[in-house]
């Protein structure tokens, strides 16, 4: 296990006290250059400025000061797993994304289905974005096929995307993909990056091979794409490391995935924040940690739309009074990166974080921002210490030696 | 040895320069709810304040955020060793901590008297608490057993504590428990937890088993309970790793046992703050680094009388002029970890400190207290670093590299 989680797991106590973590994605952003003010410094939000003036403060770094996670990194740092050596593939998270039970074993690969011309040249990595139904159906076309012992389960994701599970005893996912992220050249083979791997990269070729008979058909998605081959990771569960009977609310599946691979149990929720909202107050007493995930604060950053995350940030305020009316003992809002809409992408930029609990010690940061935490409490630290400050303040820590 | 230390052992120097080490135990507080300040914040401290003016300031963690640590760990890192590698076990700590002379070789371990039914099932554990009286007169019929070679020293902690010392060539301490941390069940026989500790269990058990019988007549003090078999620890000396000759002044046994440990001299000295200073002054031309530690902030702390805690601290105040007389080269002023009163017990919070030196390139904290050193010069860090801090500020470290 990693070692920092060792000395939590040897501390911690189960407890009847709450741990809420908000997480609003993409939360970090960069100023506007008109006026000199971040997304967050830009919005209208007195119900977190309120909470902030009692909480502590800081800005944390989900991996280290420069290096810009992917959404699976930056949750796991959330969560106290570092996010270097704890890794999970691309395929997996795709798995998990669409709640696929995956079992030990399993090898998981993200795919596309794509356009290859008559001489099998790639000519849209996305087959035009099919529907979400005409995807489903290609899928089953595909699924359950036996490849020399190995069973290749075939789902849907959304649009053109998909996601291939290969089942079978002994298979190593280090393969190269066969996605060459890229149009005007054919698709690539799966190649076996070690001896091990000999097998699957066998089965991945004749998957696809025959994935461009049974799909030749079905232009504009005749053929597929494939990437990101990885395994089912072996990680401590939440409530091993932390003894937390812990619960997962998430519109978007990957989120829901993520918290399942590390033990916590999903609550079925809706769409919108107010869906979210409503599914924690309908199970608040059934858990003592909650992870609340914000998705439309990054998809408007991704987007670049700075007025938009702007908007999405006034209503995770607005939700906040009604969080705080549960009395939970320790809130943290945090994010898992930033997501500047001026980059459009994840970026490096570390996060505001502010953690509220009766014991915190609050500093003198009165608003929740960028500028005014770095001058908190808590300074500028690792995202993965957040769960043992966390446990911390809600007492479920006992001291360590004596 | 401890990597960090590697490097300071390589470039350590000896010099005339003195460094005064001023440990004020659970230094760090919590606001009292009614007023909003901390104990440090409500005490009156104008040389505190005056030396944090010219000093630069910071707070630290003595292991990692959100981790509450014991005494030892919490000094163990002031000192710069790694608290976590360099845990030390219960029992040696216990006999550290009434001034046993403990000799490379002994295993060390925590007893209780307690009592036993006629069927020696275990009524109390803690013998009704007898007397430091009785205590020390059962802990001398115990006294200096020989068993297989091995003498067993006994010697009396407080009220039915004592501490039991196996002194014999090649005792390995890896054994459990015998004190099963209930009662209605017989104690437990002490297990090797390896091939090598099956000699020390041996005796161990043989020993207990002889107690039984000469306590017999002894109710409710009838039966003894071991645990935390442990070795003494083998560290580098301060003399090792800083070149530095080294003197302890602590009115507690525990911390005068722990600077033994790590190789310090230990000076003798009074049971109040002013005769700590009094030896500081009588011994302060015979050594280099002094470690200085007060304890009635820990103990009001743990007591939850914030009063008092704030009493203690303006009286450590009040010495200072008197510390600061002496003129030594460096002084730190740090603490183990936060005692809260809020909290009646150590807790995680990070401690303000603060280094004053000719050299120390103040920062703008103009008062010692949690808030103020927020914005300190050396930010939050490890307490591990605050030696190689001292050491620099005293110009006792070569560079590192060409």
């Amino acid at each position: 296990m990693i070692k920092s989680l060792e000395i939590i797991k040897e501390i911690a106590i189960a407890s009847p006290s709450k741990i809420l973590l908000l997480v609003i994605d993409g939360l970090g952003g960069l100023p506007n250059p008109e006026t000199g003010k971040t997304e967050l410094e830009t919005a209208r939000t007195p119900n977190l400025d309120k909470l902030a003036a009692g909480s502590i403060c800081g800005l944390t770094d989900p991996i280290s000061p420069g290096i810009t996670p992917g959404s699976a990194p930056g949750h796991l740092a959330l969560f106290g797993y570092d996010p270097v050596s704890c890794n999970i593939g691309r395929g997996v998270l795709e798995a998990v994304g669409i709640d696929f039970e995956l079992l030990s074993g399993d090898v998981a690969t993200r795919g596309n289905f794509c356009t290859v011309d008559e001489k099998g040249l790639i000519t849209d990595r996305r087959a035009g974005r099919i529907s979400n139904e005409k995807c489903a159906e290609l899928c089953q076309l595909l699924d359950g096929q036996m490849i020399d012992k190995v069973s290749v389960l075939v789902r849907p994701v959304r649009e053109h995307r998909l996601v291939a599970v290969f089942r079978g005893g002994g298979l190593v996912p280090e393969v190269s993909d066969s996605d060459p992220q890229q149009t005007g050249v054919a698709p690539k083979s799966v190649n076996a990056l070690s001896p091990k791997a000999d097998r699957l990269a066998g089965v991945a070729n004749k998957f696809v091979a025959q994935a461009g008979e049974t799909l030749a058909a079905h232009r504009p998605a005749n053929m597929v794409l494939l990437r990101g081959f990885s395994g089912h990771p072996q990680f401590p569960t939440m409530s091993e490391i932390y003894q937390l009977k812990s619960a997962a609310i998430a519109s978007y599946p990957m989120y829901r995935g993520l918290a399942k691979l590390i033990g916590m149990e999903i609550l079925k929720t809706g769409a919108t924040i107010e869906d979210e909202v409503k599914t924690l107050k309908q199970h608040y007493a059934g858990y003592d940690f909650f992870f609340l995930h914000i998705k439309g604060t990054d998809s408007a950053g991704e987007d670049g739309d700075f007025a938009r995350k702007v908007k999405v940030l006034e209503q995770v305020d607005s939700i906040l009074p009604e969080l705080l009316g549960l009395k939970p003992d320790v809130v943290v809002v945090a994010g898992d990166h930033s997501t500047p809409a001026l980059l459009k992408a994840h970026s490096w930029h570390p996060i505001p974080v502010l953690l509220y609990s009766r014991y915190c010690r609050p500093d003198r940061v009165t608003e929740f921002s960028e500028s005014a935490c770095i001058s908190g409490g808590l300074g500028r630290f690792p995202a993965t210490q957040i769960m043992p400050l966390a446990m911390a303040n809600a007492l479920k820590l006992t001291k360590f030696g004596a």
